[in-house]
């Protein structure tokens, strides 16, 4: 039998999961859309079930699971395997999510923030092995970051629960509310949210609904003023928000993923402009962003190579 | 003989000099004015003439001085003993300060920038050492900051030469004029150097002559309300600055110091607000802000301990 673990990314929508062998192949992937009742147990039924179909899975697949890793959208305790808060899954606040389903599959399972997934993904299996020392941003529903200091995802002071939140960094001081309850964070700016939320009080698009980024990419790659000008004004954001963490920690290198990244190549001159308006003490050329070549997998590979970590004891502290 | 180091802290107008011993005794100390004609050699002989008079003492109080550790105000490459650039020290541009002054005084000399040498002082000698994890800011005529993460302080990605230079972070994207050549630096509003401009440009105080952050001090205490305006918007941009450190690196505790700094008490309400305002993943009641109890003798400590961590081999690198 092949000796593999599953990796499982865990958004407030959806949650997916897939079995991965250490010579980092993926052998089998599902996706549950999440039901919000309100209740953990509900919550928590809805994880072991889709694990229980998953690891079903591997035995017809003659793949030993050893065990399992989740990549959590949220604050986590990943030393004590809790989820602190999460605003998408608000009814996991405070529950100890890696021992709760450890008893019901009888494997060992280690939990961490979803971006803090998304950059072990990047070191294990993407460009992040490039690097010694990076700053990831995903863009998706909400921005999401994860450091990599000399080699290892930087987790923060012990039990603090968060670390590189750069989507609530403030790039702009009152400036867009944004859904933390703060003004000006990136997250309003550059996150699908974000940037649909602008749509809809703006009435930007009085004509069609968007209300996904893929739209909007859509109708920026047929020209759309309004469409390049909204990633314009991400991109800027994202620009402050790279500059002030560069200057901060002395590095100088980003892998950005998420859906948003997509949009890319209308968000990277604007970036660059901001970069080159706040940054003091780099020049652009000695900058080098990147879009993640691993997309979607990226979080669900660093979520197996937790579990891989947590079976070697290497897991879960710097 | 009493196995001492010397401890020194290079900045813009003065030097400053200390002998050390490895129970973190000051012997004595020396300070001089630095002259700048624009040669690198007129700098180093300055500094070199310093170190002799130093060593001379040194040999009088029965101290055998064994190293030589050199806080720099600039960008700095520790490991090569070069000091990159520094913008109030022009003519020590990519200058090998440690190899031209170790062959003058025929001893081992480590230089880092001075910021990291004053969270190196604070973790050797002061409150620093109550934290693993904590953000050191130096309020003098400009803005310095170090990171001390997990015990030790980070210095960025390896040759980069800066790191934890919050005071280079952008506030206020658009805001005032930095020395540095941007908008909206930290260091703009909260530095001696900021606020003096500030002062001259608005004419603040017509009636009298306020050049130093110390007569400004002086001042807030009569109960002057320009005065304590001007700490409150140093205050508050120190709040904006240290909200978004905290939020990218999962981090809660600050050591601050520097000149300005003994204004706090007039500056806390505001950098307080600030974080209130513009930090979503903590409390304020979670977070430890606190000034520096070694004052003026951090940076000759933590030069000194750059020296000793020389010579046990474990300088320079995390």
């Amino acid at each position: 039998m092949k000796r593999t673990v599953i990796g499982g990314d865990i958004g407030g929508t959806h949650a997916r999961f897939a079995i991965v062998d250490e010579a980092k192949n993926i052998i089998s992937t599902e996706k549950i859309r999440i039901r919000h009742t309100g209740s953990a147990q509900d919550f928590l039924e809805q994880i072991v079930s889709a694990l229980e179909k998953v690891l079903n899975t591997a035995r017809a697949r003659d793949c030993d699971v050893q065990a399992i890793g989740l990549g959590i959208a949220g604050k986590v305790d990943s030393e004590r395997g809790i989820v602190i808060f999460s605003p998408n899954i608000p009814e996991a606040r405070n529950l100890t999510v890696a021992e709760k389903i450890c008893s019901r599959v009888n494997m060992r399972v280690f939990i961490d923030n979803d971006a803090n997934a998304f950059g072990r993904g990047e070191v294990w299996a993407g460009d992040g092995a490039l690097f010694k020392d990076w700053l990831g941003i995903t863009l998706g529903t909400g921005v999401g970051g994860c450091l990599v200091l000399s080699g290892k995802v930087w987790t923060g002071e012990e039990g603090i629960g968060f670390a590189a939140e750069i989507g609530h960094t403030t790039v702009y001081p009152g400036g867009l509310q944004c859904l933390c309850g703060k003004l000006g964070c990136l997250e309003a700016y550059a996150s699908e949210g974000g940037i649909i939320r602008m749509i809809q009080r703006q009435n930007i698009f009085p004509e069609k609904q968007v209300s996904t980024s893929r739209q909007l990419y859509e109708l920026a790659l047929t020209g759309d003023e309004r469409a390049l000008e909204l990633f314009k004004i991400a991109g800027k954001a994202l620009g402050v928000a790279i500059a002030n963490a560069f200057t901060l920690l002395g590095i100088r290198k980003a892998i950005i993923g998420g859906g948003v990244s997509r949009a890319w190549v209308f968000m990277e001159p604007a970036t660059k402009d901001a970069l080159r308006e706040h940054m003091s003490m780099l020049d652009l050329d000695e900058i080098i962003l990147k879009t993640s070549t691993l997309g979607d997998t990226a979080a669900l590979l660093g979520a197996a190579k937790l579990a891989l970590d947590g079976l070697a004891g290497t897991h879960p502290r710097k």
